[in-house]
């Protein structure tokens, strides 16, 4: 080993930047409140730049509202190696989802400073905007945002996303500019907690993703007759519920015989009208699959709907389905995930392959260049609550994984 | 045939009558909004009334809020044949649930009157109180009511029981002395619609009705394990909605195995958090199961409850039940029966046996007395709505099988 691969993150520096990031939007609960945009992002955003110039950066914000720590290279012409997450969160998000990724980031950049060392590329933590609503900060980088529809990418609170982007010192208008693509940022690692609860079953420290799940969602509904659940007798009865138990336990199945191990899900279930002395008449539900393969969630949304044609024949109802999201998977760059795997190798933690099921900025940022994501456990599986916790150990070994991730790939690009 | 088996009601009076009750409480939508206590009940009772002193009855209202026209016997000292139904409504009522019962009950009356007629029994047409929600009136005279517990009747509205008999002449401290047997009311008949399709289906027109079924209703509640619908591993689940899939098919599946063909309903049902993204956590549902047999009953209760271990087991779920109604059947008196199949055939009319599967004042009366019931089709088999319809044909077909059913009655007992 020389003399650059035996250097570590200084894991106290780290854990202290993230306690204290946890403090700004903290709840009585626990949790924690820092949606995108908000005053606490604000407050977020100006601690992690002070972070950023301390750790040696020079720190800018572009158009998208992207906040960018740029650490030079020995070759000022090279493309950037980046890193970073996002530090926004849910209503009731926990301390790590994206906090993690932004601040081991900053420590890879601060421990380099603190060695004197320099890498052949620039190296870039970037913070995105907005990772839990629009993620409009990696759609950007991306060149995927709809710019001809701004209203789709309005805030909850009705806020539009020019006046966001405004405050944060983006500009909707020059949106396109903030466009990257392989020429200025040849490869992107992500380190972030897991969000659920494989690694911590199976006893291993690091996952490598092999990508990011893509996603379909459809709504179903189910027309039948609502009628006396006591005059009406089972043989005329058209059921929507008893139809939406069928389409469940099928969806389920579906899953369950793909060699990828897929997931699908019935999360959202509407009866009418819903009384206990009346056949449910209508039926609304929703259908969410996941899989690191398009093909595979092809065929599993192909054999939804021949299922659905036999259940709505065989219960006389009526059923018919409105598509609300579909995302295509990226798949990691494999030479990303083999250089994770040595760096694991060489620090002696064990690893797992795993795909990540939950949306990341690591998504949009796989269309452009190189790729990767480095997950560490998180306890129990929990997320978006105050019960999300990883660890200091599992932290430290998460950072020290993307450290000489990054320092591979330096030599490897 | 002799000379008081040939004749019949009067169907323009009947329908004349059918017509002006309906008036009272009509809605714009065309269905009809007379509750039990309200003004519109009161007005129907008075116009009730004055057709029962039109056709020779003297009236008289009980303790219980119960209008009784007694039409004299030749044998003054005999106990009563009794029909009857009831004229309230529930919000959203048709023109025929109840009324058809008391119109029809008084148009016999009639009838014999015109004919200069007089059975060797009194014969008593009761318009029974609050049959759609506290059933107070048939309670009563059954002696089923619970005296200590005036609570339990309170209307929707937040009115004492107490508060609403006063308004109708009753009295709730007395009501113990409504009670009645069959020394004082030897055999009950209550004609109604079906409210379900089956002789409608069948091209019948009129059912005898076996007796009213007993019901078994429960409220089941499923805990499972909210989690990520994307990072939870399908084998990882425990998903609330996945079991009550499950339990829905098999209560389906129980009721189809049993031989009496039983009803069995889940009509209520809400899922918690109720998220397209998160695996559902909890899972609340009602069963509803009828039939006229208590022991097919209790063996669909048994059957329900091992299931329920094995979904439980088989899905890492919990699942407790809470029983929310329990209802004993009441069969109509086999001899009633053979007397109704009788005059169907003397009149010509087709019939079938079948059981009610909707309570109503009878379930009550047959607990104390001898009971049959008549139905008549119900178009589509709709009721407790504006689109409820018996075509005045077969109200008639039903009213002249009530009058010659009292005759053949009045000779048996």
């Amino acid at each position: 080993m020389d003399k650059i691969t035996q250097i570590s993150i200084n894991s106290d520096r780290l854990h202290h930047r993230i306690n204290t990031l946890a403090q700004i939007g903290q709840q009585p609960s626990g949790s924690i409140c820092r949606l995108a945009f908000s005053p606490e992002d604000l407050e977020g955003r100006a601690t992690v730049k002070q972070w950023m110039l301390e750790a040696g950066m020079t720190v800018s914000t572009d158009v998208a509202g992207n906040l960018i720590g740029r650490y030079q290279g020995k070759s000022p012409t090279a493309p950037a190696l980046g890193t970073g997450s996002h530090i926004d969160t849910v209503p009731t998000g926990g301390c790590y989802d994206g906090a993690l990724g932004v601040l081991a980031g900053i420590e890879v950049v601060h421990t380099l400073k603190n060695h004197n060392l320099q890498l052949h590329h620039p190296l870039e933590v970037i913070v995105f905007a907005d990772e839990e609503s629009t993620m409009i900060g990696a759609q950007a980088i991306a060149g995927t945002v709809l710019l001809d529809a701004p209203d789709r990418y309005q805030s909850k609170a009705g806020e539009s996303i020019q006046g966001c982007l405004a405050r944060v010192g983006g500009n909707w208008d020059n949106l396109a500019t903030a466009r990257r693509s392989r020429a200025d940022l040849v490869a992107f690692v992500e380190l972030h907690v897991e969000q659920g609860a494989i690694l911590e079953q199976k006893g291993v420290s690091i996952g490598i993703v092999q990508g990011v799940v893509g996603m379909e969602r459809l709504k179903i509904t189910i027309i039948g007759k609502a009628n006396h659940a006591g005059t009406t007798p089972m043989e005329m009865r058209q059921d929507a519920l008893i139809a939406a138990a069928e389409l469940i336990l099928a969806v389920r199945e579906i899953a369950l015989k793909m060699p990828s191990q897929p997931v699908a899900t019935v999360g959202y279930l509407n009866v009418l009208p819903n009384a206990v002395n009346i056949i449910p008449g209508q039926v609304e539900l929703s259908v969410d699959m996941r899989d690191l393969s398009d093909n595979c969630l092809q065929e599993m949304l192909a054999q939804l709907h021949n299922k659905i044609i036999l259940i709505a024949h065989s219960t006389n109802t009526t059923i018919s389905t409105t598509p609300l999201l579909s995302v295509k998977p990226t798949l990691a760059t494999p030479e990303i995930q083999y250089s994770i795997e040595s760096v694991c190798k060489q620090l002696n933690l064990n690893y797992d392959y795993l795909p990540s099921r939950a949306g990341h900025d690591a998504l949009e940022i796989g269309r452009i260049t190189n790729m990767g994501m480095i997950f560490v456990p998180s306890q129990g599986g929990f997320s978006h609550s105050e019960a999300e916790y990883t660890s200091p150990e599992h932290c430290t070994q998460g950072a020290n994984v993307l450290l000489q991730t990054l320092l591979l790939l330096d030599q490897s690009h």
